[in-house]
């Protein structure tokens, strides 16, 4: 990994466009938070709309939509093979996001990042604010 | 509990316009998964902007934003006083979500609904979907 990648890997520069600008190009989506039924890691947030929601549910495979590509995501199609299936579907108290509990292949990932031995990392929450002032993140 | 409730609650109504919403109304949040870090239940998702971000790593309390009130949520205020202590911030791949792992009281549940008992529920996720063709779901 580059020194430059790196360094801009543990800075906090957090985007706060990104809803408004998923809420313009992708309707009708609300966030999904992902959790590894077994060992309860949560694997990352994304989306999802009625599509990919019935879809999930017909293949009980992970279907969710691709807000950067705007179009129905099979998690996994595109290069890690992190295939997920779907143990559960919980809905929260005001029915505006989504917990899917699933199970995932041992040995891919679920984030579309490398760790430092070129393999996807477990989970997209890799790293922590160790101090906010300064942006600082470190691995966790 | 009315009978109407109790069905109502046990009926599949996804809000997908509450994004959109919330991108009009509130600008510049992200969404924050909070997951309780001992047992790792994920509690809620929630919504953050730089502000409560700031007052979060300042007090090691949880602060959010909310979207329904639009206005900083220092969280247990309200009714609950399900004041929750922060343990981690995590960051997303994208910095575009957060993860919160937290403290919070041990008889004082997440959500704002409460059960049969009268009593708070640990998280926001408590019911799943057993159908989706007849949006069928029970508690869990």
């Amino acid at each position: 990994m580059k020194e430059k990648e790196a360094v801009e890997e543990l800075e906090l520069g957090l985007d706060f466009s990104k809803l408004q600008r998923v809420a313009d190009k992708c309707p009708n989506v609300i966030p999904v938070v992902v959790q590894d039924w077994r060992i309860k890691e949560v694997l990352g947030l994304v989306y999802i709309n009625q599509e990919a929601l019935v879809k999930s549910w017909e293949t009980g495979m992970a279907f969710f939509w691709s807000t950067s590509r705007n179009k129905l995501w099979l998690k996994g199609e595109e290069k890690s093979g992190c295939f997920l299936k779907v143990k559960e579907i919980r809905v929260n108290c005001d029915q505006n996001s989504l917990l899917f509990l699933v199970e995932k292949p041992e040995n891919i990932g679920f984030c579309h990042t490398k760790n430092e031995n070129g393999a996807f990392r477990e989970s997209c929450f890799y790293r922590q604010i160790v101090d906010l002032a300064s942006g600082k993140l470190v691995f966790s």
